[in-house]
């Protein structure tokens, strides 16, 4: 099934995602990517590639042209681009191309929304105040951020982390029953709707050691952990657990679930990066469009340097195209 | 170099461990396993295994004997052995079994101790006080457990939990700059004793989301650990960290050192097993004697079905050989 073009928001100009970008085109046969286009600088990508480019007005060209160039939506701006050497003229040339292909992505002519890395210090000192890409682009869609799910995927394992950025510390605190239960819900929702799971498996991770042996190592699954699951299965969702963590992450114990349900940020990031570090896909759940996003920065270290490895790019735009079909396949 | 025979405590009578003793025999011309004998009751390896078994009644009589049948030294109990059904009688089978192969392993004609898994509940039953096998066995060592270090060790992986089972909202009030400093001391030191690894190369995890961020995201990285490692490199210890945990287990991240340590169990275990499920060695770092475990435990459900993957015993025999042979040629 055809899906409309993907948007790519190149992200900050100093950093791999003009790059990573423009080596996904490269690649756009070897891993028959759906067509998409770039909306940034121009110039962002010419200090790196040497690839044809064809400017575009608008999303539709997109499809006319892909084949034979990378079409790009120009972003204007001032920015004076060294790759690896991010400035502010920069960020605000990352939070223009953002924010025009979020617009554009909630149109029926765009499919979907890729998002290249950021440089959140760059962001926030010329005054954006969202923590990251996701909930900004969850407020242009008028969804809450709290109402959003974010679903690491690799080639072997999906994993949701309950809570984010923040401290370890806190996270006691942060998770409760009502917050599992709301995750889960989104999660299922979410798994149905992008990945064409019709029942998907969830399986939520205990947060103690050996997910507590029955309350003696902590007891965060008896008090909220089962407490939710009884709530979920009252629902009709298939989900199990608490699983202890550390068991749940191997080739056989991956076979039984379709997404792992973590309760903070490393429970779930750790495996998946330990597994698909080139290949981690970063994927907003409960948005009403397609939005994916490699699962790496910016990497200004080797920015400009030619070594920046578009996997992850490469597989978020497969992820979102395939995304953008399920959801046109049951709609 | 040949190396005095292995002692190998069977664990629960009910548990899989006699399974795996007997199906490591058959592999070791396969693995070029070095001579051991285990300590248990016989019946408990028949009830499982229809092998050759030797009984001895003292270590040097393995040597002669471990190329055609399996060498047992036998424990007087009252037991009766059903797999898949411990019973108190078979704790205390699992006590005497143990107690006798780590006062063995004490003498110099016993190359290393190798302890398969026990029930911790049954053993608590009839009034064990340890936490489990280690702290049993450093005790009668005569070292404190608390100057003992757990390593888990697979073919690509070594990490050392700095804290273990206790509930993570506790692991932060746990540790300190003294517990990070004295554990990376005793890691080094192990490092070098059981695997001859002249300089070891340690990394530390970070505890919070991405290390922190420079203290944006928790600030137990600027004041826990960036101290304990000034202290560290100071002593000529070469320590880098925090990293990022979700980031330093990939395969090329793991290139970069020798040993991760980790501020809780999970952050250790999940990438350990992740990766290396069937064949995590545990090691108790910091004793007189070679002591190793498979990291894995009794396996009630699967005792008696011959379903038992003998895997992670056999790396755990290799590696007390591996340690074993490293003390020599250092001492």
């Amino acid at each position: 099934m055809d899906i409309a073009p993907l948007a790519v928001a190149l992200g900050d100009p100093a950093g791999i995602g003009p790059e990573i970008v423009a080596k996904a085109w490269d690649a756009r046969l070897q891993h028959d990517l759906a067509p998409f286009f770039a909306v940034g600088d121009q110039r962002s990508i010419e200090a790196v590639w040497s690839g044809p480019i064809r400017l575009i007005s608008s999303p539709d060209e997109a499809m006319g042209c892909f084949s034979s160039a990378l079409p790009l939506i120009q972003i204007h701006d001032t920015a004076d681009i060294v790759p690896g050497q991010p400035d502010l003229a920069g960020a605000r040339c990352a939070l223009d191309s953002l924010e025009l292909a979020a617009g554009l992505a909630r149109s029926p002519i765009v499919g979907g929304l890729v998002t290249a890395p950021v440089a959140k210090s760059q962001l926030y000192a010329i005054g954006f105040t969202h923590p990251g890409q996701t909930e900004f682009v969850a407020e242009r869609c008028g969804v809450s951020a709290a109402n959003t799910v974010m679903l690491l995927a690799g080639p072997t394992l999906r994993a949701v982390p309950i809570t984010t950025h923040v401290p370890l510390r806190e996270v006691v605190n942060l998770v409760t029953v009502d917050l599992i239960v709301a995750k889960a819900r989104a999660t299922e929702r979410g798994l149905i709707r992008n990945f064409g799971i019709e029942r998907p498996r969830l399986a939520i991770a205990g947060f103690n050691p050996h997910a507590g042996e029955s309350g003696s190592i902590g007891r965060e699954e008896i008090e909220l952990i089962l407490p939710a699951i009884e709530i979920l299965r009252a629902e009709g969702i298939d989900v199990t657990g608490p699983l202890a963590a550390d068991t749940m992450f191997h080739a056989r114990a991956r076979a039984e679930y379709d997404c792992a349900l973590c309760l903070y940020h490393d429970q779930a990031l750790i495996p998946l990066k330990t597994l698909h570090f080139d290949e981690g896909v970063n994927m907003t759940l409960g948005l009403p469009i397609v939005r994916t996003a490699p699962d790496h920065g910016t990497a200004f270290g080797i920015a400009g340097t030619n070594q920046a490895h578009p996997g992850a790019m490469i597989a978020a735009l497969k992820l979102a195209a395939e995304a953008a079909r399920n959801r046109l396949l049951h709609a």
